[in-house]
Parts: structure tokens; sequence; C-alpha cells
């Protein structure tokens, strides 16, 4: 591991799996659950060619490399500072040269990096619609919560063009927008394939919405289990526990 | 209550509200938890008009108007024999003049009944796609059960002619249609506003999904906690037992 400098408001987090750390600002947008659940969520298959769209800290990236026989990953993030400190992340794992971390705008991801070229696309896109107003347009937790640097629709068309045929994509979202998701995933040639609602408690309505879908697939939706976080009690149920233990392949358990 | 002609096969059951007893056919398509939970999930206005397509036995219409104080329903059913023990149903139960069973195509209902008229429409359709082969054509069960003598579009696009601006949708299907419900309740104008997922226990997935649509809405789709029909020990759930129990206003009680 090498010596990584850390700027004003940077720390650097262990992620209890193949002693993998990650530097978050945390002034900036610090990953949460739904980074670590559809990282789970993802079915990958060894020596997959993977891109991440809005990658921000490289949580995603790191999570899929640390419990898969990846190919190569690549992380977009159109923020300066955020892709930098990704990229600080990536070479304080010796990761380098298996996660690139790429600051471009997402949109020019296929022109960029390849079309039809990818096996899996990922992403935990901003989730709010941008209607200008109280959100300052340049702050970095906004640019990562608001539709404000790219829309949905600007994932999935990016996402459609980088993916082979019966290429996969995995995102997560929230499930007040799934007409919008479900309608362009269709439109972009994206069918879903197998989704999964994530509900804090057992009688509460979901908050989470994982999907999978695949380029260019027959229609044929298959529902998952709903994913619950919390038992009665207030305590992370099991399969909650599951997902954030360290994976049986870890090396460093 | 008028005496009524049973027909070889039919049957009479109380649907244990309002005194009203519903006609069934053994050998066709006997109602189920769906209409049922279709008839709670509605919440209707006083003096609603409304149309329910494929009504079949005619439950839905029974069930709404034992539960609200509504102005006239029309239940449209393009079996004639079913149609015909529909109407024979109203006539038991004396509401003949309430409920208007029409032997009619829905594909034709907004042509015969009105366009842009209606405050509410209805529909428990068939929820299986048409290949052909098994399925016999004929077959009472089947027209009710396989996309026969409609498909799903034919369903929604009936149902946004026969709105009114501003009126609503509910409908009860199957959740591994719902890329294709959504994106064409969209595309009819139809705006999903209110999604339930219904879950036979508490961790498996939905079999039933209830869609609340508004005709010409703005997008903003809210999620209701979902609904358990069982629990764990195999019992009903106490809200399923609510939703089947006599309700308060019923004057047989």
């Amino acid at each position: 591991m090498q010596n990584i400098q850390l700027k004003q408001n940077e720390r650097i987090d262990d992620l209890q799996i193949q002693g993998f750390k990650i530097i978050q600002d945390l002034e900036g947008f610090c990953f949460g659950m739904d980074s670590v659940l559809l990282s789970d969520f993802c079915d990958l298959k060894n020596n997959s060619d993977v891109v991440d769209l809005g990658t921000g800290t490289g949580i995603i990236p790191l999570l899929i490399w640390a419990k898969n026989n990846l190919n190569k990953v690549y992380g977009v993030e159109i923020q300066r500072e955020v892709a930098e400190m990704a990229e600080r992340t990536m070479k304080m794992n010796g990761l380098e040269n298996n996660i690139i971390i790429k600051n471009i705008d997402l949109k020019q991801a296929p022109n960029i990096l390849g079309i039809n070229k990818f096996d899996v696309v990922t992403s935990n896109p901003p989730y709010m619609n941008y209607g200008g107003g109280i959100v300052n347009p340049h702050d970095k937790k906004a640019i990562s919560r608001h539709e404000i640097k790219c829309n949905l629709e600007d994932v999935i068309k990016s996402s459609s063009r980088l993916l082979k045929h019966n290429g996969k994509f995995f995102m997560v979202h929230r499930p007040h927008r799934i007409v919008d998701i479900l309608c362009l995933l269709r439109q972009y040639k994206l069918e879903p394939k197998s989704i999964r609602f994530v509900h804090p408690q057992l009688h509460s309505k979901p908050n989470m919405v994982l999907i999978k879908s695949v380029k260019a697939a027959k229609p044929e939706l298959k529902f998952q289990n709903p994913l619950y976080v919390y038992t009665d009690d207030g305590t992370y149920t099991d399969e909650i526990l599951k997902i954030y233990r360290i994976d049986g392949g870890s090396k460093n358990e």
C-alpha cells in the first residue's frame, strides 16, 4: 500500500473487505447503503469489463472488484476533485491499473471508452429531479444528489451505448421514479429483467429499488423477494448483516 | 329480492356485504382475491360514474357499489353467457338500474358508453399473454385469464378514452407485467399515481400489483405499504381479515 496524501476534511475508511480502504470527503457526498446493496445485487461473470457511471468516491468499483474476478473497471466521474480523490483511493489500494478513474462527463463516456464494448454498466445516479431553486448547482453534494450535470435519461442512454449485445446494466434508484426508469430502460433497449425493492422495515413501503436490465433481451421481468433493512426491534436483518460482512474469499480474514 | 333461475353448474354465493349475493358458474371463472383487493383499493368519490372493463361475474361493480355511494356503474363483458349471468346477479340484488351490464367488446366501450365521460374505470383484466398453443380460445375460463379477446393495451386505451380529465383508473395485475403496464399507462396519458404490491407472505416476492392512475396528471408515483396476505403461521393477516369483513355501513349486520 502506497503512502497517500489526505486533503483537509478527508478521511480514510476501512471497507472491511480484502483490506480495501476508501478516502471520503466529509464535506462531500459519502457513500451510503445504496451503493453497498447495488454492489451485492450485481451478478458479474469472470473477466467482465465494467463501467461505473457517476462513480463518486469509487465505492462501487472497489466493492465489485473485491467480490468478483473482473478484468477492468472504469469509474466515470464528472467532478474533478471527486475523481482525483477516487484516483488516490485506487492508488492507496494498489488498484490503479485495475480500476481506472476517468474525469469525464458520462454523456461522453461511450465516445471516449467505446460503444457496444462493455459487459456491464453499474450506476448509482443522482436521484432527485433538478428544478433549480434551493439547490446550489456548484455544491459537490448537490451534484451527487440532484440531476444537475446529468439526468436519468443521460445515464440510461450512455449505459445502452456502452454495453455489448446482452450486456447487463445494474442500477439503484428511488421507487417513486420507477415509471421514468422502466419506460426509459425499455426505450433504450435495456430490458428490465430483475427487480428488487428494499424496505426499511417489514411493513413499510420501499425506499430503494435495484434493477438489472439486459441489452436487447426479450421482455420478462422477475421480482426478487423484498429486502428488509431493519427488524421490528430496530436491529439490522440477517440479510443486511450478511451483505455487510467480510466475504468468504477475503485475503484479510 | 327477485326469484332467479339458476342454470346447470351455477351457484349463488353470499358476498357478506349489504346482503349482496352473486351467481357463479362453477365451470367458468370464479372471482378471486384480486377483485376483492382491487375493490378495496379504489377510493371513490360520491356520485361517481364508473365503468368496469371485463366485469365477468360482476364482482367488482357489486363490491364497489356496496362500499361507496356511486351514481351508476357499467359492467362491460364480451362473453354473452357470462354477461347474462352477471345481469341475473344484478336483478337478484335489485341493482339492475344501478349496475348496468353491457355485453359488448371493451374496445368498443368508449364509442358505445361515451368518450371523456366517466369519473372512474376499474379493471381486473386477463393477466396472461396469449401465444396460442395450449390455450383453447373458446374456453370461458381461458378468455377470462388470457389475452384472447383483448390485450393490456386495449384495456388501457379504452380506459383512457372513457375517462374525463383527471378521471381515475384502478387496475389489478401481475407484477411481472409491470414494465408493459407502466409504459402503456403513460403512453395513454393515464399517469400512475399510487401503487401497492401484494405479497403472499412477509418474505416472498409480490404476486399482485394494484395501481391507481389519473388521466393527464403530472408524474408523481406514491408507493403504499406492502399488503401481506398470510402471516408466517399460515393464517390471514389482520389487514386481509379487515378487507374481507362486512363493512360498518352494511344494512344487514
